[in-house]
Parts: C-alpha cells; structure tokens; sequence
C-alpha cells in the first residue's frame, strides 16, 4: 500500500528519465543545487510520506560531490518519512579502492557502503561492482546486476561480425569470469592478456595466452578509465595477427586522456553503458553507449513489487 | 606511552605547519592527491601505530572534496592502527543545515557528524560552530573552542580605537550572545540589527536596536559568507550615525561576491581568523586574518596530555 516515487540526482538526469519513462511514472519533482559556497542545497518538492522511494545516482566524476548529493538526499528522504529508501547506483564510486593493496591504504569502498547505510538506504541497485565483495561491505540487501547480456547481445545482433571467428578477450586475469560469461553466451573461446601495470593509470600490455590469429576479438572489462590498458591490449592484439578488435565495458569512467587514446587506437568499435553520462564534448563516434535503463526499470519494478530480481540476471 | 602526530590534509596546509611549529614537532608525511577520474588518494608515508593522530582540516569550500578527503584519511588511519585519532576541524562546513527549517530538508550538519563518528573518529575538535547543538549531534567528545578571545585581543590591543566610545554590534538576533562575550571582554555595550532575511545569502538590514551615535561599531558574527548582511549592516550603522565601523567573524568563507562587496563597502577593517584559508587573489588589504594556530596547538597538546581543555575557553 505504498506508492512508487523515482527521484533523480545530478550525476545521470537522462537515465533517470529514462527508468522513469520504462515505469511509467513521472520523476519526483527535487531540486539538488549548491549554495553560494559549494554546499548541497536539496529541494524535494512533493510529500514522499509513505513512498517506497528510489534515487537514481551513479556516484561518477565529481565522486565526491555525487556522493555527498546522495547522502545529504538519503538523509532528507529519511526525515521526510519515506517508507523505504532505495539507492540506484548504475555506477559505484571508489569501487577500485576495494582492499588495503599497500601499507596504510583506506578501503574507501567500504568506507562508501557505510556512509550509505548510517545515512539511512535500506536497499542498494548496484551494476557490475569492480568486485562482488563489495556486496559485503554491506548490512542491507542489494542487488547486483550485470551487464555482460546486455553487451553480449548487441554483438550477437551485430550482423558485420562472423560469430564463427570470434574469441572474447580478458584484459587481465582479474577480468577472466566476466570474458568466459561473455563468452559463454556469444559460444566463443576466451583469450587473456598477460600485462604488468607498473603504477595506476598506467599500464603495459604483455603477452597473449589463448588463439586470436585471424580471429575478431572482443576485449571485455568492467570499467575503462583513463583507456591506458584497453588500447594498449587492442594494439597487441592486431601486432600479434587479429582481424579486427571490438572493446566493451559496463563503465565508461573515461577520464583523462581516455577519448583521445580511443579515438587513435586500434579499437574499431567501444560499447559501454549509459552507467555514466559521458561528455559529448570532443566524445569520439566509436564510442557505442547501451541503456541499461530497461534492465533498471525491471529491478526496480521487482523490488517495489517484492519480487526476486535473480531473473534479471541472465 | 603513544606519540603524537599531526597530519594535514589540503583544506588549510599553512595553519596546520603553524599549529605543528606551536607543537614543536614536524607534520606528518602524507600526500592527498587525485585519481585521473577524480577520486580521493590518500599515501600516509609513515607509520603511525601507537599514535595518537591529530588531523587537521577544516571543511571549507569545496567542502564535499574536503569532508571526503577527511572521512577517508580517517578510514586509512583507523585500519593502521592509530591508537586514538582526532579530526582538528576549524571550520565545519554544512553547519548551517543544522535543523529543518522547511519540509523535507535535510539536517546535513547532523549527517557529516555521523559520517565523521561512523568513519572511526575518536574526538573532535572544532571552533566557534555555528550553533553549539552541532556538538549533541556527536556521541564521541567534542572539545569546542572559541575564537572571541583571539578577535577581542586584536581589538583591544588596536591605539586607534577609542575603547570609550566603542559599541559591539550583532548582525542579528542569533548573535546577541557572541556580542555580549566580546563586550564584556572590551567593557562596551551591545547593540543588535534588526533583519529580514527573504532568502538565503540575500539579506536585508532593517532597524537598530542600541546606541550607535558617533560610537566606534564593531559589527561580529560567527561566518561571513557572501557579506551581504554585514556590508549592509555597516552601511547602515553609517546611516544611523556611527563613526567608524569594523567587522571581525571567526569563519570568513567569503564566497561569490564577498570581496568585492567588502572592498566597495563601509567598513573601516575586516578581522577574521585562519581557520578557512582565503585566496589571495583580489583579497581586500582591508582583510586583516589572525591566528588560531598557537589556540588549536594549545587544544592538542592538551588533549594528548589528557589535560582539560576548558582552560583555553577564556
Ligand atoms: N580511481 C582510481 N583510479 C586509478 N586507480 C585506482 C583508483 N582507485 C583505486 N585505484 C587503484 O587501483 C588498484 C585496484 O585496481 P584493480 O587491481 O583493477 O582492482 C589499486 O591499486 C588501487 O590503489
Ligand atoms: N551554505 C549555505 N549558504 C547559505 N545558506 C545556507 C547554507 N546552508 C544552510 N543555509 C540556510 O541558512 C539557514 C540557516 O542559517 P541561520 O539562520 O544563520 O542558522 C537555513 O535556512 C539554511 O537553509
């Protein structure tokens, strides 16, 4: 006996619209500006008084000010009376930053999941976490869904590609569950890149373990961030006698020198998500952007109807 | 039998090597830098098990990249095993969303106090917050000092000023006991501006409650935001017959049109302290910035020495 209400913050309006659209209700009317000194002013402008109320907020660059927007909201919708709480995150912010890899490191994903949780969100939608430990790092429910179909089926749809010859790369060895479901669903084999990363951001593509002599590969990974390792791997794989190479992921971070290293590498074609709003500034045209708002929209009925939402996942 | 140690983030790196020289020792070696997407990256480049930490940041603009900077060096330390840490907060950013005031707002001060805590934070210690409940809004020990003694001595100690003829003025009925403290320290009266606020960071000055004829004024408040209450309140002191008008706060966040205001406006001086580090671009020389290292230095050592606190409050 609870109403559905969808806010949206500012990280990604149009995707918001977009679920919003796919549920067929309108967005809650807020408004999330700054004042004068930067601080989060937020404005919800109808009652949300026994909603079951969803935020739709990947905490994308600016992290820190995505992130505050959507705890300063949390608290509001908390105060507010909102029945239940529901974070949408397409993308999570300090993902990366999943385990103390060096003395003295903070664990800021953990340190997220524990700010989203005081401030008062009794459930989290989250999208192809960096890792699904990151799923424990909370007390409360959270769904984590993936987009490795919804990438997969666009290649498998994409007609100029011979489905005969194709072989699913991992960039690394971190990414080598995420190719074989990639490559489980295109009925492709797996190929892996052996590559040293000397210091973050910075990558250098080693050695090819798997067949991808003549082969169109498809490079798999979760997030692309500044396209260093992605365009270094496409390249090694031409030099080493592929046809052609394909590059997706879920999460365009593409931060940096990221459009212009894809602009000038070897990828034919980069497919993402709409995790993450991408500037269109200077965004080159081989960039292909897949809305994960269908599949949003579905876990968000589910959740709302109570429903599992373990059929989304394949 | 702990060591202590002093570490600064980026809000304030001058205050926080004056309060490390007050202590008589070197500040910590930290680097608190970006990822290319924009996240936090914090290296702590010593060792600080069996330490009692000191941080020290105030949460001026951009306040969400420095309260996250802070929740995550408090998260690093606090896996390093630092026996106590404690968060030196001159400035506490979001302290004026500290109550709702309309529906749905959010209680922002209340949320950063829980993120602070929940971050792993033992103690806090904090400067002229803008209301004193912010420190029930913490369950760890909050130890909060006062920048009227610093303001009053400057004034005090100033020959020009005719200490019979002065009047201390607040801006607004909240002040009144801010005012009183400075006026009993300088054995003066108290006068009181009478406003309506329309919206925030717009103010209007009305009446004034107190005499002011051909007195010396010296208008105080807690923060000096866009300074249009002040200018105003001056400009009116000067309509109503004041002498002269200085303004002193201890917060001076100075933001959007704030310099030029005060550059083009009716006061004589502008004293505010150190605790949020100002740009020097277009700084008005009528700017005049007191410390408060030596009075934060004095805090620390005495929390580290387990001594009460309560004497620096006069
Ligand atoms: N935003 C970021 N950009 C680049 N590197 C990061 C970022 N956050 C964390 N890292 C580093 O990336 C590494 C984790 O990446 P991975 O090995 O792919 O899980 C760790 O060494 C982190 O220090
Ligand atoms: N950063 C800010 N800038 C301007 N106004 C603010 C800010 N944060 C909160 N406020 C508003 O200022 C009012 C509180 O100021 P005060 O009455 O001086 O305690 C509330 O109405 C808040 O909505």
């Amino acid at each position: 006996n609870t109403t559905l209400k969808i806010f949206s913050l500012n990280a990604n309006q149009p995707l918001a619209e977009e679920i919003a659209k796919e549920v067929g209700i309108p967005l809650g009317k807020s408004s999330v500006k700054r004042f004068s000194d930067g601080e989060v002013q937020i404005n919800i402008e109808e009652s949300i008084r026994g909603c079951d109320v969803f935020i739709v907020q990947p905490t994308s660059n600016p992290v820190n000010e995505h992130l505050m927007e959507l705890l300063i909201m949390i608290d509001a919708l908390k105060r507010a009376s909102a029945v239940t709480i529901n974070v949408v995150m397409p993308y999570y912010g300090y993902a990366r930053q999943d385990r103390k890899a060096r003395s003295r490191e903070p664990i800021t994903a953990k340190l997220v999941a524990d700010m989203i949780e005081k401030a008062g969100a009794d459930r989290v939608i989250a999208l192809d976490l960096h890792a699904p430990q990151i799923q424990g790092f909370f007390d409360l429910p959270i769904d984590h869904l993936m987009g490795v179909p919804i990438l997969s089926d666009y290649f498998e749809a994409k007609e100029e590609i011979d489905k005969d010859s194709l072989v699913i790369v991992s960039p690394d060895h971190g990414g080598v569950t995420r190719a074989r479901k990639m490559a489980d669903r295109l009925k492709a084999p797996i190929a892996i890149i052996d590559k040293r990363r000397p210091k973050p951001n910075v990558s250098e593509v080693m050695n090819i373990v798997g067949d991808i002599d003549g082969k169109t590969a498809i490079i798999i990974d979760d997030i692309i961030d500044t396209a260093g390792t992605i365009t270094l791997a496409a390249q090694a794989l031409i030099d080493k006698g592929a046809k052609e190479v394909y590059a997706c992921c879920t999460h365009p971070v593409l931060s940096g020198p990221a459009y212009e290293r894809i602009e000038n590498s070897a990828i034919k074609e980069l497919v993402v998500t709409n995790s993450i709003l991408l500037p269109e500034e200077n965004k080159p045209a081989k960039i292909k952007q897949l809305s994960v708002g269908e599949l949003l929209a579905q876990a968000i009925v589910r959740v709302y109807e109570q429903e599992s939402v373990s059929i989304l996942f394949d």
